[in-house]
């Protein structure tokens, strides 16, 4: 039996997540948010909380949160809100869309996201809090980090290895055996073939406009 | 219970239609379609229909029309083909093959067609009479124009907009927050990182052969 | 009812393989390779064979084999191993993942390889031997010619024809209707737009990094 929810965040990130929590008919007990979510279909109908602090209304040992706040490259309220809660003693729970093929010869940590049609192949490791996007590609055999944000479309080839708080940029690809470094973002649609360093950014060669 | 249908067009896109068709047990009254279908698998016993004229054999509040015709950049036939038919009072079939993934929190207009292996993640829009084609990713919250060609594999992160009659290529990627005026054509593999105004094209930058 | 199988090789492919052969619930005698598998979770218990020759041990008529050796550029074990036992009259397993999408109307060589989330559409013909690997997009009528990789995240628009022992690279793209000659190699993230001679190199524009 699944624990009951309570999602942080309810903008867009947040309402995939909640689609997600819904196929899988996980009880959602409210959403943490300062501005009232859109009231389009998907919020409409859950409890809204306004401010970090209700999360401690629910007894943690009851509850599991589910990190619904973005990643974006440069941000880190994601992850601030990750390490707040865990100190605090509560669980994050990780969710996985029933409509992503997920090898059941994998390790995951715990907090991980993995997004509709995400293919996550046999023999990989996944690190806390980590989020691989919607159809991202993970091959046999890849090390992935902490707090990753593999973005949309991502290719990684086999035995890639990434470490803690790296960002892969949407439609980006990784060749077969390269590390990655910490704080190392991977601009969108670039192309991987050499391992790279922590702290450096790549960007794809520039397409020219008509 | 569903309309039976009459498709426009006897190529390669109407082929796939067709075959999502038949798994979604949609009967098929004819294609219509100058030259002869080629004689393989899918198009045997279907009946032929050589003039677009033949189309007025069919009751227009008895059938749907499916648009079979390809989407090519600088060729309007596909559209001409819509609006003729629309004018006659004809109404355009969507045919969402059961093979995408798609969120039932989303606003979809007349005669769009979703194609094996497409992600349609929450609270997206999509334009009459456009395709997003086989294994297309549309992230949350992207609103997408009238009669644009998403190509296949192209990645659209989240909250993109894009106007009328935008071509997005193959494989092509959009960051996160971007606009694309009407008529603009992003080639094959490019990556979008700014946005774009109306009828104009973006190139990837070239690869180099050895 | 299938007949078991026997595994040549014991990395990451042969275990993406082998995942997928236990989803269809097909029997398998045994692994073969040099080297000890990793005794992780897919390579327990199922026997291990050190030499090639201890293929001889079992019926070639009542066994099929399972090219688990994966293919990387320049290298030619994947093609020898399968001449060799071509020649002393085994035949090859076709191992199509049941989380592949694949139209009904294609048609399929011996010994083809599709992996996970693979979108395989109508009309498409695969020769001897082809990997078409993990969330590749093949569209309608493309010809895939014999020992082909076509590497995860690939794209290739309708029509497209590749020769034999051509490699195209993680997530690289082709648009419509390009022929690419025998023993080319399309380097990973690279869009092809023009038709590629036999025995070529097509690299990605270069990103640049900060």
């Amino acid at each position: 039996m699944n624990k009951p929810v309570v999602v942080l965040g309810a903008g867009g990130h947040a309402s995939v997540l909640i689609d997600i929590l819904m196929q899988l008919n996980i009880d959602i007990l409210g959403v943490v948010s300062k501005e009232k979510p859109c009231e389009n279909g998907i919020y409409r109908g859950i409890p809204w909380y306004k401010n970090d602090e209700d999360v401690l209304l629910f007894d943690k040992s009851t509850v599991l949160l589910v990190n619904g706040i973005g990643s974006m490259p440069g941000n880190a309220v994601r992850y601030k809100v990750h390490s707040k809660f865990k100190q605090l003693g509560y669980s994050f729970c990780s969710v996985i869309s029933p409509k992503a093929i997920v090898s059941s010869f994998i390790r995951l940590e715990e907090g991980i996201q993995i997004m509709p049609g995400c293919i996550v192949n046999t023999n990989v490791a996944v690190g806390e809090g980590t989020i691989l996007n919607s159809g991202a590609i993970i091959e046999h055999d890849c090390i992935i980090g902490k707090h990753n944000h593999i973005a949309p479309g991502v290719v990684l080839s086999g035995s890639v290895i990434t470490d803690d708080f790296v960002h892969i940029g949407t439609g980006a690809q990784v060749i077969q055996g390269i590390r990655i470094g910490e704080y190392t973002l991977v601009g969108a649609g670039a192309t991987v073939t050499k391992n790279l360093d922590s702290n450096k950014t790549l960007y794809v060669a520039k397409p020219f406009l008509r």
